[in-house]
């Protein structure tokens, strides 16, 4: 599957710099706000004054490496998430709550399918992935479903008038399966990738390590491809979050990025296509330790740091309103010219 | 005059960090929202579940030693934006709509009185503070009526069921008078407590720095005090601000500081009365030199960093949607127990 993506066309960098640099106040006095305005404006263009529609999109999946040891947790766990998702008790639904965002939570393939829920979107591409440091987490033709299901998803919320998706995820096992492939797609030293994830002991950590070593080693060949990269070591929610990042790009969407697991999933969608990496904004770097060199990766200024290591899109949630607030005083700030001041 | 301040009082400690890390979530992995859902429910109680009718309230005054070349704008720009402010087009108007944050401007002196407007108080206690490098800005009355005035706005406030202050301030010349304050409070190197303001040439930076020097050397006595030192070195929107704090701490009310003008009048109002730091939420910390310094004397870790330096309690609006989610997760999510978890 291919995605004709073209980089954001709201305006040139010079104009929209300048635009920003002329409200009333000290150049450059808002910070990170001021770049993440610049972004939105590229990606929505300087007439859609508003976020619309936002939907918070919660990829939900189980992996066959959590029964090797790598949690502190039973991969039973994600199903009972998903459950909490859905009854609106959980941290994301609070916060999706509080920011005004609507959510969905896609069963991208979990170890037990869900009764129908009107926020329910069923993906299944299996009961989980495939353990990795054994064979490919996913066919190619698993890869290729996740894509176009994501793609028929964003194309309805397009169609709904949505211009923002942000990425959460659950599920147990995922930050191994996210180290994996961060290792694999910049050959940074494995250990800088492998972080506490939820909270592990010595242990598990080894453990995590060990399994995402055997990866690295039995897929080799298949590492020098992205898209069979993904295949091999990735999971159903973070190959489904890659298909929904390129069919949101190559809808002109904003999307927001929440912590690890979809940063490793932007970075997957950026080198299958770079003119992906314009429509991203990165909600937060949070505590998990390859989180910050990924970023760096990615040249993203995060919004947030405020020691987030949640996942389920809470950080994602969390920074909507700065990203409102961004588009609201590029919008409806007075200039300097307004004010007869020049700084 | 006498503030009759206690400890806040919504619960103990441990019973509060145990009810957050009994929620369903791995412990601690909201970061700081977990410290800020246990300040705002030790203020607030355990039954008070929402911030209600919260008021940014934006203190402006001109400064004496803003005709000393220790900034790059006129101190006629202290009028003209509270001019913006009342007219809705700065900043502070546009993050106060987002975070649906009422906004009062307090004149508390300024060279040119406004035009009565249903968002400006006036509190003049003259029109600029005394240049403090030659004699005391204001006078203890004068300090006196300041802290008068703000406790009779803060009653109101409470009166109207308003249980959060947000703090913002506009004032030419204030980040001298702050900088000023810091040093004489914390006795750090007044080097370590002047920074760019809202912007500096070597020349400005060069004359900020004599003149704190100079009011240092010449109130040494009065530096035996806190409340004398405030009179010395203060700003009549400084002053104000400290006796705000002080006035909602004493009515048990949420006070959520923005940069670091506002975090000097935090320091002052703590020498003044200790038991006030409860109530204090630190919503960012900013680009200014010495904000980070003075955040670790009052043992303060802030919400947002992104390298604001606006002023006008633009962080703080910024940051009052995270109070809200903080608040929000501890009331309404789930619980382990709910889920049958141990984590």
């Amino acid at each position: 599957m291919t995605f004709n993506i073209s980089p954001p066309d709201g305006g040139d960098d010079a104009s929209i710099q300048a635009h920003i640099d002329s409200r009333l106040k000290p150049p450059g006095s808002l910070g990170t706000l001021e770049t993440t305005a610049a972004s939105l404006v590229r990606i929505l263009g300087p007439s859609r004054t508003a976020i619309e529609s936002p939907v918070m999109l919660l990829f939900a999946g189980d992996h066959g490496v959590a029964a090797e040891g790598v949690s502190i947790v039973e991969p039973s766990i994600t199903h009972l998430m998903v459950h909490h998702f859905l009854a609106g008790t959980a941290s994301i639904n609070v916060f999706c709550r509080q920011a005004d965002l609507a959510l969905k939570v896609i069963d991208c393939g979990t170890l037990k399918a869900h009764e129908p829920h009107p926020q329910l979107v069923s993906q299944r591409l299996g009961e989980m992935t495939a353990p990795f440091h054994r064979e490919p987490a996913m066919t190619l033709e698993q890869l290729d479903t996740a894509f176009d299901n994501s793609r028929r998803l964003i194309d309805e919320l397009h169609a709904d008038g949505c211009n923002l998706i942000a990425l959460g995820e659950m599920g147990i096992g995922n930050t191994t399966s996210a180290s994996a492939l961060m290792a694999a797609l910049t050959h940074l030293p494995f250990e800088m990738c492998i972080g506490a994830g939820s909270g592990v002991t010595p242990t598990i950590m080894k453990r995590k390590q060990e399994i995402v070593q055997l990866g690295l080693q039995r897929h080799a060949q298949a590492l020098l491809d992205p898209q069979s990269t993904l295949a091999a070591l990735g999971g159903f929610e973070i190959a489904s979050m890659v298909g929904a990042i390129l069919a949101a790009a190559e809808k002109g969407m904003v999307v927001l990025v929440d912590g690890f697991i979809t940063t490793v999933a932007a970075l997957c969608a950026c080198r299958l296509a770079p003119q992906a990496r314009g429509y991203l904004i990165f909600s937060h770097c949070g505590d998990e330790r390859g989180h910050r060199p990924l970023l760096d990766q990615l040249e993203a200024v995060p919004l947030l740091h405020m020691g987030l290591r949640l996942g389920e899109g809470s950080g994602a949630a969390l920074a909507l309103p700065l990203l409102r607030s961004a588009l609201a005083f590029y919008h409806e700030m007075a200039s300097l010219d307004d004010a007869g001041l020049t700084l």
